[in-house]
């Protein structure tokens, strides 16, 4: 039976995001991304596209593994220079209805306390379009620049991770009750001070002490987005997200992927169908066939190939400037976040070379790609939904807005005419429009921090 | 001659500002503060009458000196809820062309390579319409929220103010050269390595190393503001300050401390011209001068007394619950920064008390406040610009957004036909509609770290 899918834009505020080198196409305005018509426009054509969301990546720091030195990242503009996404979410919540907005927030750098209000703000004025992204940061780069030597331990990281979340949960849910403001304009009330707790938070990593600067909003704590891809961060994903990002060659190991996922949802307490997967996907769509392949190879004429091995340096944490661009290479599965090798390494009948897999990352993103006509997109995307498990993808920029349009006009119809895709928005806020109530269900771990227990 | 003034209006992301009770009145719609409409249609409202900028407040934590709680700061929504002043600033920037923003950023509680970018987000996007009001906060309660025992002593925020601000330079202004950025589609390479240049600052109270993550805005470092009022406040603004607020009973006052704070900055090797100065007002006017009086007699009748004690208590760090309310009181100067107190004292016809006191304060929201025709209101602020040497005025919001709307209707057509006012905005930055270049002088400690000098 057909199920409507959810699609997220995948992008983050810079010229270069995953597909590197795109920004060299004549037709891309990536490089206008310092500008307000940029995320204007943008947020338009993702509200006519009836796009659920812009989900924004964010990475602090400078890519600065390969080669060790920053000097591919600032060349190719590999994610820098990269604005705070944070900043176009109100400006495109302005100019649109409905389109909801996920935002990375980094806990290693973002003060509790601070953070806590401006995602408040944000869901306020929104009116409850707001996931959050929490990331831990990879780089040291990053971690340098705030002042650290390098980043903490990937265990502890997690465990800040944990007490961060039960301190947001603190602010969010508890800190003010449901009828705490009253706004009594006869009595001169605005709120009840007995209604409004303070929080005393006493951590290993973190220490809060007062009450939550921001009224309740329309959806107290956001919605809470994750991709936690090692054993750890997979368990912190299952206990705390509501919508995971899930990256995996074929639509059966996806479904194995979810399926262990939703299990370890449940040993929390939690519904596993409160949680929605969501795959990244690059697609290249044109009317035919042929027309589709050909728009590829053109792209890959962009490719710039130090730019892919800069972010994946960055990513594994190896420099591959030390490798040869030109001998072929036997991948060997060292993390699990290695998605697109993965899935290039599948096909046995080739041979790759660095090089290779470079210019063909540069298309893909690091994501799934398809490439064909609309039925054939349409028809794989529905496959994928049907028989991996998932709930939706997040759909990758290639040439600005281009291929965002292309999509929109050619893959959005059929979608709709299956069943597979939403033809008007559900009202409400971001949470509704995915499924659920406004607020978090009680079997979610933020629950326990209601009605004031947040000592 | 006539001497065109700046005018910003005066405002807090809350409910309750510094006229504390007006959000009772029945025209009033500042609950409203959590929508995106409410700030969208003030944004409007005030590129109409050609305002330079929304100056938004912030103070971060809760008052809680006035009776040892927080009941009178939550009860009557004194600055509490407050939420982040920085998000409606694009939306707000997204309808509107000209009108600037001036933001306030507590450096205590902003991590700096996060804060940097995320001002230069702002200052790209708004295409330089940017100003920072520097603070350093005054509460308690902020300080516990942010896992401090207490408040770091005065002259201990100052030395991190400037030290902080010597880092916002070097990533502001020296991180990344002015033709680091060449976007070459051809050549593939968007900016050079060799002209992004990683700070390396080991201070006293910071610690960075890295390159700053955004490419030069249209202003580089945001308008600077700020409202020293001690003699190392008012130091620091004399070095740093592009507009300084500036409060004092009556024109002469404030003409020799304008004079004082120029002599000063003079000092620092600085052009005496290049800082603006703006006195916080409120305005009451109607189209005769009994209907003025009419209608400050109508706001007092919402003006609530222990609202502004809590205000005013926290400002002082002196409890004022402690003082009784009707009998008459002498008020013994004690701090520079008690301008209402000193303006209404200065009436020696009278004796107060701290209930009458504290009405007045409730109207004039702790400002000048001028009553009167729209004749009358303009003659007094054009004797204080002439007489006073005052660059502009801060107008504090009373009726919301009634008094905005009065002042632009009544008043502003007067300025403007004697030539006090703008006819049409100043095309380019801030800096450039405040009489400057679109960057800092060469005159200006900012100056010191360009061209990569930021190790």
């Amino acid at each position: 039976m057909a199920r409507e899918m959810f699609l997220n834009a995948l992008d983050m505020n810079c010229a270069s995001f995953l597909a590197q080198g795109i920004w060299r196409h004549p037709r891309d305005r990536s490089v206008e991304f310092n500008t307000m018509r940029y995320w204007l426009d943008y947020a338009r054509l993702l509200e006519a596209g009836k796009f659920d969301a812009l989900f924004q990546a964010d990475t602090i720091g400078v890519y600065d593994v390969y080669g060790g030195n920053k000097d591919a990242a600032i060349t190719r503009a590999v994610q820098v220079p990269e604005n705070d996404p944070v900043m176009v979410v109100p400006a495109m919540a302005a100019v649109t209805e409905h389109l909801c907005f996920g935002t990375t927030g980094n806990l290693l750098y973002e003060p509790p306390y601070m953070f806590a209000r401006r995602i408040s703000t944000l869901d306020h004025l929104t009116g409850g379009r707001i996931a959050w992204n929490v990331v831990t940061g990879i780089l040291n780069s990053g971690a340098r620049a705030a002042g650290r030597d390098a980043m903490p331990a990937h265990d502890e990281r997690y465990d800040m991770a944990e007490e961060y979340l039960d301190l947001m949960y603190k602010l969010w849910e508890g800190s003010w009750d449901d009828d705490a403001v009253v706004a009594d304009r006869a009595a001169g009330i605005y709120a009840d001070p007995a209604k409004v707790h303070e929080v005393h938070h006493r951590g290993t990593h973190y220490r809060l002490d007062g009450a939550h600067m921001s009224q309740p909003s329309p959806q107290r704590t956001p919605v809470i987005f994750q991709a936690g891809a090692s054993a750890r961060g997979a368990a912190f994903a299952a206990k705390h997200s509501e919508c995971i990002f899930i990256n995996g060659p074929v639509p059966a190991v996806m479904k194995q992927k979810i399926a262990e996922t939703r299990a370890q949802a449940a040993t929390f307490g939690r519904d596993p169908a409160d949680i929605k997967f969501f795959a990244g996907l690059s697609v290249i769509v044109a009317k035919t066939e042929s027309a589709a392949r050909a728009r590829y190879e053109e792209y890959r004429k962009y490719a710039t190939v130090d730019a892919v091995l800069c972010h994946v340096s960055a990513s594994l944490n190896i420099d591959l400037a030390k490798y040869p661009l030109d001998e072929p290479i036997a991948y060997q599965k060292t993390d699990a976040n290695q998605t697109a090798m993965e899935a290039l390494t599948q096909r046995k009948d080739r041979v790759f070379t660095v090089r290779q897999v470079a210019e063909e990352m540069a298309v893909s993103g690091r994501n799934l790609l398809l490439v064909g006509s609309p039925e054939q997109v349409a028809n794989t995307m529905i496959e994928w939904v049907d028989m991996g498990g998932i709930d939706g993808f997040n759909l990758a920029r290639l040439v600005m807005p281009g291929s965002v349009e292309e999509f929109v006009e050619l893959v959005v119809p059929i979608l709709q005419s299956r069943g597979y895709y939403k033809k008007a928005y559900t009202p409400g806020t971001m949470r509704e429009k995915l499924g659920g109530g406004p607020r978090l269900p009680a079997t979610h771990p933020a629950a326990a921090f209601r009605n004031g227990n947040v000592k």
